[in-house]
């Protein structure tokens, strides 16, 4: 590859900061969230949203909490400008909700942008103006001097035009765009004079906004440079210190964390992470691992597919089936080790809940493989263990027990996976809850009521003769046989070896498969046929006939194995 | 949310560091990778694949130049088993590739992985066991002493058949399955013991893996963990430390990226990261990462559609439209701030390549926005600037000069790309560069020709009628006129200011659409009509004809402007 075409992050910018706290540093709380689908994720797609589309996914953004939210970029687009109009005359803000609109510093631009909020009771005026090298004399054809100048002087305008709001409080907020690749010196000059240009105070702060434009450093790098900024920044008590991260190196979600740490205080990005090219950072998944830490996000979360849905629908863009938290395959085990982990943690979790008197929705949670309870966030457990030729007996006795209530005994559950294993492996698809119980049922039950069976069960009958002794009356092929027993099962199996069939029940389970009078009953019966040990299952309302055609399953199966 | 249900990471592990040397490390040299999609990712599809699938991933990895490759697990499927047995029976491994079959600590299955092998000259044998704490007591059921035990002794096993392998040599490795969550004095307990019985050396040295197997904390903890056992392993020159990050908190990358500056020396992962639940690390954003430090990946991405073409087959997944280096979108502006910059770039770029006397696909790159050359990976261009609603001047000129040849001038980009956002913003949809050259055709072009237009041109001719006198005859809108001027057009605006239209021409521009004699002119005019200002623009083979038509079309456009 090519790569001596490329300078190492550490010549392009260099951080003068000799000793760091971030590493030692601990996430205790949320920062301040702010999306900014509606202007930054809006720029990214073929095909914009429209005042419909921007309208929904706002709507949204509202509903799970969000209390600051960038609108658009008014002076760029009618789209965007009536969007903001829309906000400011139809008197539907949440008094706790603050709308960002976003201007470059040019002043035709930043009078158009204030038209826009005309009438706003709360609003952010977000300017912002590259000042990485490249961006100032390729793009923009300044030196630092002139570039600041120009800031300044656009700032000015800002503040004045703030100032003349009458219907509220305009906040102000700075972006040196391309934060990441600009000398910290200057970021700081350039921030500090809008400090005081704008005469920020603790009750007016200012929003310094420190964008990763394109990632171009492993994200220590990033925090080392917020961390420089945290520290050195005038009248820190007076500025909000936010972040901005993309996701070029797909790092982003690592640097707004590492920021945090380094004493970032608000961060934008986007839902799922929409955003130019890689996009902006993830906000999902940046609240919830806040919440996998015990660190409550803030956001509602609680319905993850809906969330998803409305994003989907908005941006027209698909969320990957392997995206943090919300992708269809993310709380999905295929692996045999996984499964069974995962089936003897969620019993343990539920035993745990009970005997601490708890629901399981409520009680700590420490399931092997699963970092969240799916139920945190609206998830079922359906798709939690899925069968293929790579799993194993844990997550086919899952499936069997969830879905279709059978508890196969622990020394069947082996022989029956590698049932299910060969099925598998030979059609090299997955196997759905269904299919495997058919599979069981093929495999065990069906060899019970074989019309062409080595034994062919015709009507039986018990009878308990004497306390404690009972008597079967069977035909078997066509003939009828008769045996006594301690029970009515010993007395079936005496009439079967008056027919010549020995057999031993080395191993006997059965439970109901649901609660209730007239559930099913299923029988396991692990015997010894003339030498053959196979197992047979029975189901049947009563549990004494479930019973004897388990053993009938064993004896066809046996059968089977010992003629081939 | 109900957040309180979760520990935070620093209560799960504790990391005994007080400092730390990996926040100053630097990235200057690619580790080993090693992919384990044939294995881990496997594991991780609803259809696993099959052995064509699995021999044509396999080939994709080693034309890209991996040298250890994980393979399968040959103890829990058929189709691993025998796979390994083709690679070992066939002879086609080069000789700079070593196999790595991965299995349980369970003899029977130690068994079988070592007959899988058989014959092979290369291969490494994987040992892993699960060892934090919800692992070994909720699903294992032993306490640290047991578990180390049972690890040991099947190690001891492992050893005993790697000694008796006579095909060549097995090298051995372990992973203390969900190593992050694991105590670190243990995980140090249990690799330093197996260290010391697989008599590890320099020139043999063992592999210890350090899994994260669910991600749990932000990058840096992992950071820490892994420089924990980087300085307190036991014969640390005979180990090699790699590591196998999981992606749940999306923070995968920045894992891998963090333990390499901590002194991990082999990162394993997935190609695009495939693998259980959020996936694997992925590979080939590491890879590039690397390369766009100006660092050699030591792995070819050349065509980086080609790969993703095998994998996406191999794996019947997708990879994300925004996906590092290689999505459909992650190379593309819509942002007309973005497109003006990016055009920029590029001319700037091309110049000092041209200046440099090198070719442009070997100068240093430094074009804003696109954090490495697309050519690099194989992309073309075309897919970089993309017009829609939120796209300006730059990128709509940049469609129209790459596409169709025309360079607009400066003054014209402005009116032309308000025109578009009309269009676009209107339609909500992308305008392709046909859409645009139509629109830009329909606008500038047809007004020349348009037989309905305030002034229709019939026959023309101009002759020089002596040296720098031309005479040009004309007939407008059915009516003869004729003009002279020192030029053809001047003496044509002569003949329109005969019927009575009074022409400036303010400003003028023409090229030719290509290189070659035949080629097409095109010619913009700026011009002054009965004090209307307007643009019009002719194409034409002669220059003179296109320069005609411009003006016609400027009058035609001033006319509709003055009677509206």
């Amino acid at each position: 590859m090519p790569s001596h075409r490329y300078r190492s992050a550490y010549e392009k910018v260099s951080v003068p900061l000799t000793d760091r706290a971030w590493p030692t540093a601990r996430l205790t709380r949320a920062p301040l969230w702010v999306p900014v689908d509606l202007r930054d994720g809006n720029q990214a797609l073929a095909e914009p949203m429209d005042t419909a589309r921007k309208s929904e996914m706002f709507a949204l953004m509202l509903a799970m909490g969000y209390k600051e939210i960038e609108v658009g970029y008014p002076s760029a687009s009618q789209t965007d400008y009536d969007f903001v109009r829309h906000l400011a005359t139809s008197d539907t803000l949440p008094e706790d909700v603050t709308v960002v609109v976003f201007t470059p510093a040019k002043p035709d631009l930043i009078e158009r942008t204030f038209a826009s909020i005309e009438g706003l009771p709360r609003a952010m005026v977000h300017m912002y103006t590259a000042t990485a090298p490249t961006w100032r004399e390729v793009v923009l054809g300044y030196d630092r001097d002139g570039l600041r100048e120009l800031i300044t002087r656009n700032a000015a305008l800002v503040g004045r035009l703030a100032d003349r709001h009458r219907a509220g409080t305009v906040r102000l907020q700075f972006s040196p765009e391309v934060f990441n690749l600009t000398e910290p010196d200057y970021v700081l000059e350039v921030c500090d004079s809008l400090t005081e240009l704008w005469d920020a105070s603790p009750d007016r702060p200012v929003v310094h906004n420190l964008p990763a434009t394109v990632e171009i450093a492993s994200p220590n790098v990033y925090a080392d440079q917020i961390e420089y900024m945290h520290r050195n920044l005038a009248r820190r008590d007076a500025v909000i210190l936010s972040v901005h991260p993309h996701n070029d190196r797909g790092t982003g979600v690592a640097c707004a964390e590492l920021a945090v740490l380094a004493g970032a205080q608000r961060v934008e990005g986007c839902l799922f992470g929409n955003g130019e090219r890689t996009g902006n950072v993830d906000l999902v998944t940046l609240g919830l691992n806040l919440h996998a830490q015990g660190v409550d996000p803030m956001i509602d979360f609680s319905d993850i597919d809906e969330i998803r849905r409305v994003v989907e629908h908005c941006n027209r863009l698909p969320v990957h089936i392997r995206h943090p938290y919300v992708g269809d395959l993310v709380y999905t085990a295929f692996s045999g080790t996984h499964q069974d982990a995962i089936k003897k943690g969620m019993t343990h979790h539920a035993a745990a809940a009970a005997a601490a008197g708890v629901p399981e929705r409520e009680h700590p949670w420490n399931v092997p493989y699963l970092p969240i309870d799916p139920a945190d966030v609206g998830r079922g457990y359906e798709a939690v263990i899925r069968v293929n030729s790579q799993s194993g007996k844990g997550g086919v006795s899952y499936l069997l027990q969830t879905e279709y209530g059978l508890d196969l005994p622990r020394a069947l559950q082996p022989e029956f996976s590698a049932v299910v294993q060969r099925a598998t492996d030979a059609s090299g698809t997955e196997a759905s809850a269904g299919d495997l119980f058919a599979l069981f049922h093929a495999t065990y039950l069906d060899p019970g009521t074989d019309p062409d069976g080595a034994v062919v069960l015709g009507p039986w009958s018990t009878n308990e003769i004497a306390p404690g002794e009972h008597e079967c009356v069977c035909v078997l092929s066509a003939v009828e046989y008769r045996g006594r027993g301690n029970g009515p099962l010993s007395a079936f199996i005496r009439a079967l070896a008056e027919a010549g069939l020995k057999v031993d029940v080395l191993t006997y389970a059965e439970h109901a498969v649901d609660s209730g009078l007239d559930s099913a009953a299923v029988c396991y019966a692990e015997c010894r046929v003339d030498g053959e040990v196979s197992w047979g299952v029975g189901m049947d309302t009563s549990v004494l006939a479930a019973s004897v055609r388990a053993v009938l399953s064993a004896v066809n199966r046996a059968a089977v194995v010992a003629s081939s």
